[in-house]
């Protein structure tokens, strides 16, 4: 867009536009101190032009935010190809690159941003949580998982965000090491709930078979055993 | 209170009878679908008297959120005695006796209720957090926590709440399977973090050091040896 060439844009790329722009800066400070006014600044164009696209700032943010959960949503797709663990990390590692590109964001959002308790921003986020447990399933190969296993999902997933909350509140350890840890502790819940449920443990002993022996749950292991010794 | 006989209440009785009669209600059903119509018919008095003790249903839901954090961070509290996995096991039971009496509104609240991004109700909510978080570390017998220690034990308490929630949603796990293995669970999630850090490592060896033959720590390491042979 560097062209210098300014011309009027139609109604959908000026939405898709403003979108980009608030997105931008709901990404880089809470969204809560970010303004029409500096929105309208930023895309170039004038306060009630804005509001001519969108009808106020919190349908802009619902908006904004639907275009960020379908991108993270997009992030948990990965090839069903080779061992589960690395396939994980990959996963982990694209879940921290959008948690960093949108931290303010990602904070005030999780925390109680501006549009917290709408209903369109509820069900975004139940949206992405819901794309991350079907992708998990599919790739433990379960079509319909029993109850024990869907508790150790849904709360692992639950796990994630709240490490990568925590994270973002200073940043005080690698994210690296956050991504193989929370893959291992996966590994570690699923292995609490098989050590109680025979249907969870036969589920979860061909995905082991598979595992290679420079992979995330073989190091645990070899971590624990060390350690233990 | 089964006198029969009729007194007029002074204002903070009245306000802590309102209290525990919004409380009991809005744990029986979200608190979205009780009206102040129903508060009033169940506490005995008219519409314009509740009005007359709070201005609104949003600070007599702020009140009896209150009452009800306390009482849940008050569940927290266990004598620093014997050895840590019991311990915990009696605070988990505890919090599941809480979650199983206030049902509804504990969904409610934590799935977005009537007063979602009130700054009363967050603070509240993140009080209950970090009393949950102190008690914790009390009990492993750290003052300061290290980064990685913090971020084990506070992801932890949402694997907990979000377990706790799941479990509401149908109840199709027992809730004593689930005390059991969120203990385990904890334990499961410090051993990983232990295993790629020297000082998490050295603060829990004393800690299992102590654990009992029959304890849920002995018992996760005995049933995974079971399950891996």
């Amino acid at each position: 867009m560097s062209t210098g060439t300014r011309r009027r844009l139609g109604v959908e790329e000026r939405r898709q536009q403003l979108i980009g722009v608030a997105l931008d800066l709901f990404s880089r400070r809470s969204p809560d101190e970010v303004s029409i006014d500096e929105i309208a600044s930023a895309a170039g164009i004038s306060r009630p032009l804005v509001y001519h696209y969108f009808p106020g700032k919190l349908s802009l943010y619902e908006a904004a935010l639907k275009r960020a959960s379908d991108d993270l949503a997009g992030r948990f797709t990965e090839p069903h190809e080779g061992p589960l663990g690395a396939r994980l990390l990959r996963v982990m590692a694209r879940f921290f690159d959008f948690v960093d590109e949108h931290g303010p964001g990602f904070s005030a959002l999780m925390r109680g941003g501006p549009a917290v308790g709408s209903t369109t921003t509820n069900a975004l986020i139940d949206s992405v949580r819901q794309a991350a447990y079907e992708q998990i399933l599919a790739h433990l190969g379960v079509g319909e998982p029993p109850a024990r296993l869907e508790l150790v999902v849904r709360s692992w997933i639950s796990l994630a965000e709240s490490t990568a909350l925590i994270w973002l509140d200073g940043r005080r350890v690698p994210r690296e090491e956050l991504e193989v840890q929370l893959v291992q502790s996966l590994g570690a819940l699923l292995a609490v709930s098989a050590a109680h449920d025979t249907e969870t443990a036969e589920l979860l002993r061909p995905l082991l078979k598979q595992e290679p022996g420079d992979g995330p749950f073989t190091d645990l292991v070899t971590r624990l055993v060390t350690l233990a010794s």
